[in-house]
């Protein structure tokens, strides 16, 4: 038995084995393709994610068979795209995971009724609040491969569970904070993907730093009415799990959301801006996610109203960010 | 007799300058060196600032003689560093302003007792509120020079005034917007600054994305701290002028505020940055009057302390982050 088993094999699960093994614990780590736990194990090496990064091998057992990863360990960390959760959790037999303890790191809204990550989780294992944690930004995983500082939240209402894995995160160059505020930290970690895409659009038609620093702070507005809405108490502004993790996805040239973004913004189709993102963006589903549930909650969004119709009613960005000049302040 | 007479010679000024003269507005433009004033009349240009602009110079009376300029025009606008606010008031004859309609636009804290520029100019010159305006960014003038969009905010009580003054400033890249918080905005102006200076050294000592956003959303929780204190209400969050011009300061590379801390956070003391940005920075005066302003309301701001320290105690930006990093969260 490995202290903890993380399933997926992208850069942000990547770089959370990084830190886990460089606190000396032991890992199991789920990958989908036999070469990428192949490769692990003899170079300590993700070929696909973070290649220049050489992780410590000696405490990784990596593999492509998800029952055994799973049976290894009574502590799960699953490190997925939203979209492919479904099909994840479809393959794992309930009753292997009903005991364990299941940390999430998932942004982004699952299934067509639009599920908060760990309600799903929670819904398909029959898991109680008592087992459940969330780990959120932020986090850049090409930041955290080069040993960058930066600040990590771990939600969940389970104190002693969230000490036990504080330990295993806390180093030299990751401060974690706890919260117990999982509402919230997941709905503003699926609106800042929608927010990439939106600064990344604004940053492809050529505005200039001023008017990217008012689409944020209008940003950090809608997020606000939106956790309001939700009856998300939203007081501590500064903990950097909410703003930090926002700015981040909005500023940074790492993040992939931005990226898209920028290609819309430069006339690109959003089947042309996937291709030469070479996947999907997180935040594509997040902005059909969130607009539905802003209907629900009767509220006007006015950034994730303009991502909406470029991404799914097929407007131009350009003709839409005139709009949107108009409806900020 | 012009509609406007502007007071200063910087960017800043010669921006607004710019989007006076191409709505249409006649302007005086007073400018200490003389060859300023020549270049403009004759060429349209300052050569000190923004140089490559071509002023739209049959509308613009420019002049080094402050009686002259003052005298032609019954709305005065002070553009100036706040630091020379006292010099140049003294060289005006009180009686001739105390009936004028005064417009400032400077960031800063002026004199011993560390007054807010508007209260300075009242007291200087018997002015009342109905008399007052302040515009407010984010306005980086490198960008106003090229016409990319961005928000104004005019402040103050007198209604009519605001709105006649709006009519001058809106354009197709300017969005203005009206506020009455005249303290709240001077002294988010003021933080800001002390904000772009932290930045600035963050960027220096190599901290990455991550930790720079963790830091912003540090800056609006302070923010908020210092105008709670001071009694301000600071409820909609998203207007431009409190956040967006926090965030512009923060993380554009226009910001002289944040080249100057760049050059602290990179060994350089504080006497060799000064140098080397050819200019003192607004925030190293904002940092000190701030410093002492925030003793008298007993609050803690953990990036004013290390702004404070390191420009006033000559402590080591690399030890000071090293303690900040664990002060913010």
């Amino acid at each position: 038995m490995n202290e903890i088993s993380v399933i997926g094999g992208g850069s942000w699960a990547t770089a959370l084995v990084k830190i886990l093994t460089e606190n000396n614990i032991s890992v199991n780590w789920y990958l989908r393709r036999a070469e990428q736990a192949f490769a692990i194990t003899t170079d300590g090496v993700n070929p696909d994610y973070l290649s220049f990064l050489k992780l410590e091998n000696t405490r990784i057992y990596a593999s492509h068979d998800l029952d055994e990863v799973i049976d290894r360990s009574d502590v799960l960390l699953f490190v997925v795209p939203s979209a492919y959760l479904p099909l994840l959790c479809s393959l794992i037999d309930k009753e292997k995971v009903s005991d364990k303890f299941v940390i999430s790191s998932i942004k982004g809204m699952v299934g067509e009724s639009n599920m908060l990550p760990s309600s799903y989780l929670a819904s398909c294992f029959d898991l109680t609040p008592f087992q459940q944690c969330i780990i959120a930004g932020p986090c850049h995983a090409e930041e955290i491969a080069r040993n960058k500082k930066t600040y990590m939240t771990l939600c969940g209402t389970n104190e002693g569970f969230i000490e036990q894995i504080s330990n295993w995160f806390n180093s030299g160059y990751i401060q974690v904070n706890a919260s117990k505020d999982m509402v919230g930290v997941e709905y503003a970690a699926i609106y800042k993907n929608v927010v990439g895409i939106a600064c990344g659009m604004a940053e492809g038609l050529h505005y200039g730093d001023n008017f990217i620093a008012v689409l944020m702070a209008n940003a950090i507005h809608e997020l606000n009415l939106l956790l309001d809405a939700l009856g998300v108490r939203f007081s501590r502004l500064g903990i950097s799990t909410y703003l930090g993790d926002l700015l981040v996805t909005g500023y940074s040239p790492h993040s992939r959301n931005r990226t898209f973004g920028k290609y819309l913004g430069r006339g690109y189709s959003v089947v042309e801006a996937h291709e030469m993102l070479g996947m999907v963006a997180e935040g594509y589903f997040a902005t059909k996610g969130l607009k539905d549930t802003v209907l629900k909650l009767h509220l006007d969004l006015p950034l994730l109203n303009t991502a909406y119709r470029v991404l799914y009613n097929r407007m131009s960005a350009i003709d839409e960010f005139k709009l949107l000049e108009r409806n900020i302040k």
